[in-house]
């Protein structure tokens, strides 16, 4: 039986600040990205999340992402391969402190924004991040795009990976998703997009945007809990995977 | 054989920034407390600094302290027990990933500044303090005073404990520290000072600022690093312990 | 004709964090305090801020807290008279270049969460406060209770001051607020809230929870924009004044 | 008679930490560009940090950076130009509060670290840089390397400026630095440093790397004041240029 994850960014709100509406997401998810008090999250915030996963038989994830709260880690920082070592292993560490309180175990480790995209083109941080989550913890999975350098790094330390698609964006040939600046870059018909992910999940397949059709590995879809309208969509493709007779699993169960 | 462990404060540089003088004094400690990123160091200080310490043999504790950088974390902040509990969690499991990450295990405990001072007399922070340590990891000690709240609260959790004592400061019949504004808290003279810690070690028992003789838990002295005067301290108070015939042991082989 | 302000913090989000409702207050207020970037706001919501309330002709004042963004400046922190004061100084000053390049004057000054209750109660905290806005440009208004230290500080210095009262507090006999705690500190109806603000501006007296009657000056009125109900409050208590013949004005047309 | 200014960063500890010597090196510069918080330097600092430059009689200048206190500001980071305007207009403000208070003008500002370099390339931060300048006080002086985007672009929007050259750095043909890791980018001999440092004063002009001689606007030389070597040429380089019959003043009374 074909398994698929759903994954989601949680955690993200900071002190007084609210981002994302977790509670109403959780339900309807099997892994989360929690924030690690970067560029987003906080002590309290995780600890909140963390028990709310639980409860929910939600798989945890660490979400790592630069210093950067005023730009919640959208922003391009030069940070050397060792300083995002070290920040990842950090960021890991203080999750792992929340999970252990808790009685659960972190499952994966989904680098955020700008460290993601970055650590995606370039080998060099992309094999700090993947030294960072080997040797704090050499069970954790990496959840990355099949074409990232991230990917091949992890492959190379021969640490376990997941590959995450996206259920709105169109693809390039060779994997990589085509840039939001680009027309077409966006699949923004619902059920278009939802017929591609059962697509990837059932062939192993997706048609790019120059009409070709390439393998993609998908192990998990990346989708979003923050307002309304995400929300339904969640619901929706969640809905259409199970009646297309696609397990909806964690991670773990996957790879 | 009479044992002592030396505690001392490591890894508070930042960035740019440089505080204490953690290669010249780790070779005469046993135990280290290495800021955890909040009041002080960050995540490339605390892995230079787990590497430091393993090298020469140094235990390793977490010194949470107040999200306060700019206080060093040594300002009162109205932090209510739950917040406490969390920021102490984080800190610790940021701090585990780099020892995992060295191959080293994280011995100890012990809060900075003013979560220190507010956690010794405060019985909720302090109860808060503990449950953090116990639930991220049952097998950490915390290090205190006998005298604190931190201490009653660690016994009741049955929670590992190590007290400190402190050469350079004079005692009130409670097992507390005379504050420093009253004359005569400080013991100014260094020969008295480590005769005191020697009788503390050896008799468990020190002659408080009244002149009566109390008994006292010594399992560690704690030590300064920073600045010449200090680094020369810690290097005649370990040659006078060993004088004496009292073996210096990281707090995991005292208690 | 009676007059009266009505004040309103805004300029409280942060970065990706949305809090308040900033345009939707905007237009039923007089004035304004905006926060600084130490327990909330940061660099560019400063500069919407100001643009917005430059658009509805509300005058603008700064809003300077303790630097915890984390508790959004409502703990406590033990910061020594002179920290408290360059934080004051600071902060004013950042708001002031924003009023400069969007052709605005800074009005008025109001401490934040706990450097309000702080400086409210010590006179040293207070001096500094007062002496930071008096240094720093001394035509500027403080905004404080006329119970509290900072004004009497503000007093002594020569410091232009304008009184706020609060619609939805009870009194004490001293002038002072009636702590939360306590039954009946809140004025739970609407109606009798609005009917003792405006005792409170025609009269210049108020009944405490003792019922006595007491004198009290009410140059402005500290209102909410955050939430709904707080917003309908603020349209409701607005209609009201001018029902009953008061004029609603920034504080610099009042003092 | 040739007039030269000597400039230099200042203001950059932090809380418990102290980068630079500050008092050393204040009686031998004629200009300092004073950090304002986000890259380094706190309220406190900046009020000590204004008044001694005003007891030496040094000009006082804004030096904004990224806010990235753990990078020190020098790594670059992906902000809009909106964000970058608003973070120069918000240090500006902040350290006036400080001039204000003692009585001191502010007279120039100098971008830090990744900003000064970003904006030295990259034409639309350049032209934000100063327009953050000239809106929050359209008197100050924009410093910056002649060859620079914010020269040109200060120049566009009629803002005042002052160009400054570097000792120790080799130049292109188009008067930019040779970048340092290319052989020869580093004059390392003190004595030519100061010859080719009086050339550029004296006849404006300098010899690039390539040996060709090329027109160079030399209002200010940057020197270092941390540690005993960079003082120690700050003191050899003054007293050079004086002896060649050049006068030091600041900024404001050269161009």
């Amino acid at each position: 039986m074909a398994k698929i994850d759903l994954n989601c960014d949680m955690g993200e709100s900071f002190g007084a600040y609210t981002i994302g509406a977790d509670e109403a997401a959780a339900p309807y998810i099997t892994s989360a990205n929690v924030a690690c008090g970067f560029h987003a999250g906080d002590p309290m915030v995780m600890e909140r999340t963390v028990a709310l996963l639980k409860s929910h038989g939600v798989a945890i994830g660490a979400h790592p992402g630069f210093p950067d709260l005023l730009g919640f880690g959208r922003r391009n920082l030069a940070a050397s391969p060792k300083e995002a070592k070290a920040y990842v292993q950090y960021q890991i560490g203080a999750l792992q402190a929340f999970c252990k309180a808790s009685g659960s175990t972190l499952q994966h480790v989904k680098p955020h924004g700008a460290l993601y995209n970055m650590a995606g083109k370039d080998g060099a941080l992309a094999k700090a991040v993947c030294e960072a989550v080997a040797e704090t913890d050499d069970r954790l999975i990496l959840l990355c795009p099949a074409s990232s350098q991230m990917h091949a790094a992890a492959k190379a330390l021969g640490l376990r990976t997941a590959c995450e698609v996206f259920a709105d964006r169109a693809y390039e040939e060779d994997g990589s998703l085509v840039p939001r600046t680009k027309p077409g870059a966006m699949i923004t018909d619902e059920d278009e997009a939802i017929a591609r992910v059962i697509d990837m999940v059932e062939k192993g397949k997706v048609r790019t945007i120059t009409g070709k059709e390439i393998e993609i590995r998908a192990d998990s879809v990346c989708v979003h809990g923050d307002g309304e309208k995400a929300l339904l969509f969640v619901q929706k493709i969640r809905s259409a995977l199970q009646a297309a007779g696609i397990e909806l699993a964690p991670l773990a169960q996957i790879i």
